[in-house]
């Protein structure tokens, strides 16, 4: 038998569709998580707190898989996960369409105004004007992170008549290589940071970066906070030297109640929201584990494979 | 020679580029108005307060033309202005970009819980989890005028995966017509009403039909406020009867500080500003006027027509 253990919140979900050959426990507190963690070759440890789902991938010498609802693992302890040859799922694109969503309406609340608006309304007072002027046509935008979100991002925002230009590995038609966007950041009414959580995207935007933005440009980030220089896009935001910042993710996160972000008029801090505003993440994520199970047994090559050398 | 009397803000943009054969008279109060309206041949009376417009229209005897910014002129003598058979040019299509994109924000914001998004960050508050979850992928969305502005509603839509469904004249391939939408209004997500302003849209949406939406179902009103019966529409609202009302219309304009529907959590109320959020208006409507005044001297048919008999 293979044991499976996996979080009791998702065993509506799971267990009716489990092979025979698998063995489920379930576990519902951090300490049956710290107790079955040993005897896993397959685990499912998702939690909302990172350190004990980190204690439980020390302690499970015998897992063979690890699977995980979320895009981003760069929590968890990699080296280990990779010289114990653990084959990885991740939950890459199971949010998607709901992060793109939300990058859409982050972008159109900041070119409306749409705060102003709301607060309008508490006051019940009836607005003469808009407080945002902008239209989403006819501008462009520089896209950072081809993956399942930037993907969907692009199609939406070229229904708007968006101009999007993604950065590929190489330069192709209407797209920019690595090492010519940089260049470029001044053609461009919005920046969007779509990367995953690499060594190579860690401060991958700083003060040069952001001084190399139009004054009117907006960056968008639901990639992850360690990805800005966050001190220089602060002062940025300050110097008024851009336009705004939409802000899914910050460092650190939950952000302390007196950083400066909050109360700046020309940011938007979403507290990683943008995946969370959908019902359903577990649903599909289930589906997608159950059908790995059918493989995994079979086995058949599962996916989607996060390498955690490459770190997506 | 021509006499056009023409508001003074749009001066800088059509002066540079009138034709010879027309003598612009420009006003810059209503007090000019009313003195220079009666030698127009040619008229854009356009004003933010609509009663002098009117009494300029009765006062314009010797009007031709009659042109205005807006696309709903329901405001206006429009049996005077057939009566002394005045082709009308209207605004239509000239704001319907910046409000195509209003509606997609208003959906978005409603989604995704996004004004307690907005609260939160006023609190410094990092909100643990998303106050909406809903996704408009896999929605359906029923539109009410296919306009300029529904037609630019639906492509938007269609880009997030929602289905649109349209209603036209006679019923085709993936719309309805007249007679049948209303039996079919407890199968849509959304209710988008982009109807013009005429006697038969007049009260289009009362107590049946709110009757017959979906409990989570969303009206979507970007027309005229009396398109809906608002009465019925708030205690559809304060009994959640529906999901919640996205109101860029409302009757009477401006809604009075003490009225209900500014209280309730699922009503937005955005103060007709929709068509506002842009700062294009004023150089498309310019440049439009000024290809009618060349299309005028050079006898030719102006565009786009208002039919006063139809009401758009």
């Amino acid at each position: 038998m293979t044991i499976a253990v996996l979080s009791g919140l998702v065993r509506p979900l799971v267990e009716p569709h489990l092979p025979p050959e698998i063995e489920p426990r379930w576990f519902t507190s951090l300490e049956e998580l710290a107790a079955l963690a040993p005897d896993a070759e397959i685990g499912w440890f998702d939690l909302d707190r990172k350190e004990p789902m980190v204690a439980a991938v020390r302690a499970a010498e015998n897992l063979r898989w690890f699977n995980s609802i979320y895009a981003g693992l760069d929590f968890l302890p990699l080296d280990v996960l990779a010289e114990r040859k653990v084959t990885i799922t991740n939950g890459a694109g199971i949010n998607a369409i709901t992060i793109a969503e939300y990058v859409v309406m982050l972008m159109l609340v900041h070119a409306k105004g749409y705060r102003e608006v709301v607060r309008a309304q508490e006051r019940h007072e009836w607005l003469l004007d808009s407080p945002g002027k902008l239209e989403l046509a006819g501008t462009r935008a520089l896209l950072l992170g081809m993956g399942a979100i930037g993907g969907l991002v692009k199609t939406r925002l070229e229904a708007f008549d968006v101009e999007v230009v993604p950065v590929r590995r190489s330069a192709s038609e209407g797209a920019l290589g690595p090492d010519e966007w940089r260049d470029r950041l001044g053609d461009f009414d919005w920046l969007i940071l779509a990367v995953p959580a690499t060594p190579e995207t860690d401060g991958m935007i700083g003060r040069a970066e952001l001084a190399a933005m139009k004054d009117s440009a907006v960056l968008v980030n639901i990639a992850r906070g360690a990805v800005v220089d966050q001190d220089a896009l602060v002062e940025a935001l300050q110097a008024k030297a851009i336009g705004g910042a939409l802000l899914d993710v910050t460092t650190p996160e939950p952000l302390p109640a007196d950083h400066a972000l909050w109360s700046l008029d020309n940011a938007q801090v979403t507290m990683h929201l943008s995946g969370r505003a959908q019902s359903k993440m577990f649903v599909r994520s289930a589906q997608r584990f159950v059908e790995n199970c059918r493989r995994y047994v079979a086995g058949e090559p599962l996916a989607p494979i996060f390498d955690p050398a490459r770190g997506y």
